[in-house]
């Protein structure tokens, strides 16, 4: 089975480095790594135990790769205008497409672009984050939740997470891809927002009492939101908020991707993460007050950047 | 008229000079400015022309002030816990007591200490902050609403009202101390507390789409907590915010002394501007969930200065 890796950050490192070493024949998509990758190979700095990859297939463009079997995206959303171009070259007539990118709207775009049954949606659990080029740093957790964009389960869906299963990363595949996405933002919208917003990690936010109710508040708001979108099963608020809150507690000083971003002068994932949410909430009624003030707060910051 | 200024910053130092060039007996009890005031006086630099006073009367103690008729307290309010120590050497069988501070709760302390009979509250639109020590820069604005805490208009706001105008302080007395003190506030909370959030001054939130639809929601938020105040006449929200975002946008690039405050690393006055007004909607069942938010936001960052 050929793999083509497109956004070959600290998450597409880490999953298609776990996807060679269980055998696969996997391909990367690099600009900042690619030196530095095919001169010297791969380094894994992971809690589960660190491992090299000496001999990677490191290309340029996607056109050098050619058609595979699979292409997972971890292309950060704000540069989904590429994502097309990125991705035509690898589809061939049964590939299949798995973006496992942030927030809501990337499997609409692929669908859009290459038709809604190759698409599949996947929400990584990952706590990592990239060392000089050449490296990348895997902090903690791993796991993914995937499934079809215009289907329930599938064979496909089961056989994808076999594939990752097989490859030491935990993977579920689920039904309700849409459910999952929101179960994401639940976490997602409080934590990657606040800590972009303050300059705080996880950590940090939560041992404030005032931030520590307003994530909890902007996760009921987010629950709210997505019960409205008509999920397979309604996600119950205090439970989950409260399991969100406890989950997150035992992280020691993470800092969500959003922080990262702004703290290196990229753009952040607003549009995925926020604005669609948004869009989605209020198309079914919903409001979300306190969610698009910090959409409001955090793109402000944007235009003086 | 004998008059002391008790809290002489950029507010106290402008008035307090405004009323000893009109011919009052003005003395000033200062800190940070009182070794250059005594020696080299007390410039004020103001956009309705600049003005010298050679001779200040300047006190390190409110003792050595001694009683006085009025009272003008200009202290920020995170050191209202010294107010009672530093007014109560300057009240006589017949002072009054006029408070020019931010936000609610200082009229309250102030009657708790020293009767509700003396105490008047104002609220004073001035654009103006602190040069090297001796100067106070006067950058727009000035005028002053002050009334009663405990009656409506009388003798006593009347005549204060004619010193400030015959001293070049436009003032008007009003009946309903209460609503003047809400209307301030549905500029303040937006302005003060979004400035030094994002560390933009007002032209900059206007100049944002996000930021400025925050302001107007904000706005609308504080006036349905004044509204629920019983006050003598209602605040009509969509006029009203209007009439303040048209005012804020005549405005050079002014920064509010909340964002001056976090940039000297200043405490912010959350307790009068914040917390206050949100236990008092509270109490009158009114929820202002982005005034809250604001609020934990600037507080969290507190915490960790």
């Amino acid at each position: 089975m050929r793999i083509a890796i497109v956004g070959a950050g600290a998450l597409g490192l880490y999953y298609g480095a776990m996807l060679q070493r269980s055998g696969l024949d996997v391909r990367f998509l690099l600009r900042r790594d690619y030196q530095a990758i095919t001169t010297k190979g791969l380094h894994v700095r992971s809690v589960n135990g660190d491992f090299y990859l000496a001999q990677v297939k490191a290309f340029r463009t996607p056109e050098e790769i050619g058609v595979v079997d699979l292409v997972v995206v971890g292309l950060k959303t704000f540069s989904n205008a590429q994502l097309g171009k990125l991705v035509r070259p690898l589809v061939g007539h049964v590939t299949a497409i798995l973006t496992l990118q942030n927030g809501l709207g990337n499997e609409e775009l692929l669908a859009e672009t290459f038709g809604p049954e190759r698409v599949l949606g996947g929400i990584a659990f990952l706590c990592s984050n990239r060392g000089e080029p050449g490296v990348v740093c895997h902090l903690g957790e791993g796991r993914i939740r995937l499934g079809e964009f215009s289907a329930g389960l599938t064979t496909r869906s089961e056989k994808l997470a076999l594939l990752f299963n097989d490859a030491g990363v935990p993977c579920e595949p689920v039904a309700d891809l849409r459910r999952a996405r929101w179960e994401k933002l639940v976490w997602n919208i409080p934590f990657n927002g606040l800590s972009a917003l303050l300059g705080q990690d996880v950590t940090d936010i939560l041992a404030c009492s005032h931030t520590r109710e307003l994530v909890r508040e902007l996760m009921l708001e987010v629950i709210s939101g997505a019960n409205a979108q008509g999920l397979s099963k309604e996600i119950n608020g205090p439970a989950f908020s409260e399991q969100m809150i406890t989950f997150t507690d035992q992280m020691n000083h993470y800092r969500p991707s959003m922080q990262i971003d702004r703290e290196e002068g990229r753009p952040l994932e607003l549009e995925a993460i926020f604005a669609i949410p948004l869009q989605r909430a209020v198309a079914a009624e919903v409001m979300m007050p306190r969610v698009d003030m910090l959409y409001r707060l955090l793109a402000s910051g944007e235009k003086r950047a």
